[in-house]
């Protein structure tokens, strides 16, 4: 489907900030709700993977459903997205994420404005991101490699996993990240945190593009029923 | 499929009856098990989100399974359905809504007829509604543009998610808020509450009708192919 | 697919004992595990939505995956199984099931053969079970009519959400609550109590089908195509 | 889809290198966040039972997604496989499963080395196991037969069953087995006690392909319109 470019920048805006009002508000609920931090993590996981397969079933077919710059990253080096697009999705994304906090404090009655004071960093912490990161932009690449049908449910289902088995609570989008550095409530990250997080989700972004580059290519002997290039 | 009048009105009452009756009995079953209030309100989410997966699935194809006059009003406005059919619409689901709530008290023994004296009231829990019948129609009318086979999944994972990170818990249903208002236990609210909760219901699905009349607009060089107009 | 009556009737057996298996030793699992009812409640209500939509997906094509004798019944009121096959079913269901606590104890290190000494009885429960029982039946009908493919998840999430809704966690089959009636850990049910119970199911299941037989008739006109008979 | 062999086996390695990861860094996550054992089983099964979804749907294209010996053992014995094949599959199984726990520690701050010393044995321990891996192969082997589409759903919603069901939290799987035997945290298992466990697994494994072999045989009917052989 041919989408113009306002239509997919708001597509992009649009679903980051529900993702991140998503993130940060059912932390807000969950943190309020109970003292089990635990339950509180379950309450913030559940919503988020719910919310991530509509989102990407409904605004995929606009404008591909990246909301996360390092998922753009890997579309620039599988060279399936143009530069000048890709920064507008980055720009957009921020700027949506950073919505969607305000949004989740609006509805929780905090203050508008926050910065978070929650230390996030070292290097396991920056590990798991890498992890978690790696493990995201590789689910989509396999999934458009053999079911694209199913990569909503695939992203959604990934990141219900690895809230839990990453150190880091899984942030694994550089976007969510910016953004949750203006909550200072269950889902929030130190604004001096964010460089280590988006470095190591950058990187586990890279790494998934070169091994799906080599593990998902089209099988040889396919390619060798064409004629000689 | 064409379906005479009695049965698609049958249908709207089954399924917001049943709708509410999942609401409301689980909400007396998760509060009396547990003090946990996190917990309390994931035994709340399952089930609803659960429920509308089935209801959805099975009866969409006899009325479309609105069982919200917010969804009604949204297909009002986009002239899908006719004034007359939306009127009793939204008397079956505000009727079967009830009768759901009632069921419920039937099955666990408590008073049959009650009021609630939940308070839920104030600038910050409308803009949660507003945000949440918003999120529940846009799904709903972009699920139909691209997914339509996927719209009761859509529904019950969106709504899953709307629990947690609305703070209103995401009631984003007129018919669904009247009915709980005839229950004093944890999916209450108090009659007085119901007009701010309502308003902010309507003015969501309208917004997110505006939003999907230009968002999710067939291409426009798909029109260009047609004879002039 | 044509099965041979020793494979169909191996199946409902090997079905209805891994679904009595999954809700007793879930059952004692979550109970050894935590003193919050309503977590124990979550950790049998997720184990069995679970598996019942594995096992309706793997032996359905074989035996139709009843597992319940209500089920069946439906199908003999509809004349969709003859009365000699219901009758080997409902037999082969109850053995299995009865299997299947006896194995959940073996695994767990308890006494084999036990009695329940848990009460659930009364004119509330009876209602939940009629209505659990109802909405277990008129869905597996609805989807047989419109979405038979879905049919193993549609059950799966309906029983999910009917442990919370129906104050009796909803046993909705025979079969699984005299089988229940074997053990006296979380999913125990006093044998003397059965009656009410199996009584409420069949009553349950007589109106779904009655009901589906007026709300999902195809409609008029298609019939009117065909020759005048 | 032709596969080259490396390919294969770096799939079968990083599947089974996340799905331990997944496994004991959940365990590790919950068993810290909570002291409700309940909780922290929850904690671990939602994780494990989505990642298994994501990863057969995304490397069984590549592999089969066996991921676990006691799989790879069943197409052995239905020479689905090569010996050599199978030989290959199992070391990297291991090899992998053994990375996943190793980096689940390193994302968590814990010693990269640890043997468990988790006490699981006992005659109901071993009942369990066989139990899990009957249940796991026999719906990996109905799936293929009847949903082949539907084996990634099976495999996680059999799995988040039988966590629960099986009173060994189902293993069920050799390769993981022994990664777990690596880890002395949540989901760890004594070294000692791994010969009982694999064996069961093995023994479980068979018998769903005897059953399997008998029950989802091809109907009679179809065999008799071939040639006679």
């Amino acid at each position: 489907m041919q989408v113009d470019r306002p239509r997919r920048l708001v597509a992009e805006a649009l679903g980051t900030c529900i993702l991140v009002a998503t993130v940060v508000g059912s932390g807000i609920m969950a943190d309020r709700l109970t003292d089990d931090m635990a339950l509180a993590l379950l309450g913030n996981t559940l919503p988020t993977g719910a919310i991530l397969v509509v989102l990407i079933t409904i605004l995929g077919p606009l404008s591909g459903a990246h909301f996360n710059p390092a998922v753009t990253l890997a579309f620039v080096l599988r060279r399936e997205i143009e530069a000048g697009d890709a920064v507008s999705y980055t720009v957009v994304q921020v700027a949506g994420g950073i919505c969607g906090a305000l949004l989740a404090h609006a509805m929780f009655e905090l203050p508008i404005l926050q910065a978070s004071t929650t230390v996030r960093t070292g290097a396991a912490q920056w590990l798991a991101e890498a992890v978690a990161a790696f493990g995201l932009v590789f689910t989509i690449l396999a999934g458009l490699r053999f079911r694209g049908d199913a990569i909503p449910w695939l992203v959604g289902l990934y990141i219900t996993a690895a809230y839990w088995f990453t150190a880091s609570t899984s942030f694994a989008n550089p976007a969510v990240a910016i953004a949750r550095a203006f909550t200072d409530t269950f889902a929030g990250i130190r604004p001096t945190d964010l460089p280590g997080f988006i470095a190591a989700e950058l990187i586990g972004a890279i790494v998934a593009v070169a091994l799906a580059g080599w593990l998902l290519a089209e099988p040889r002997n396919t390619l060798e029923t064409r004629p000689a290039e």
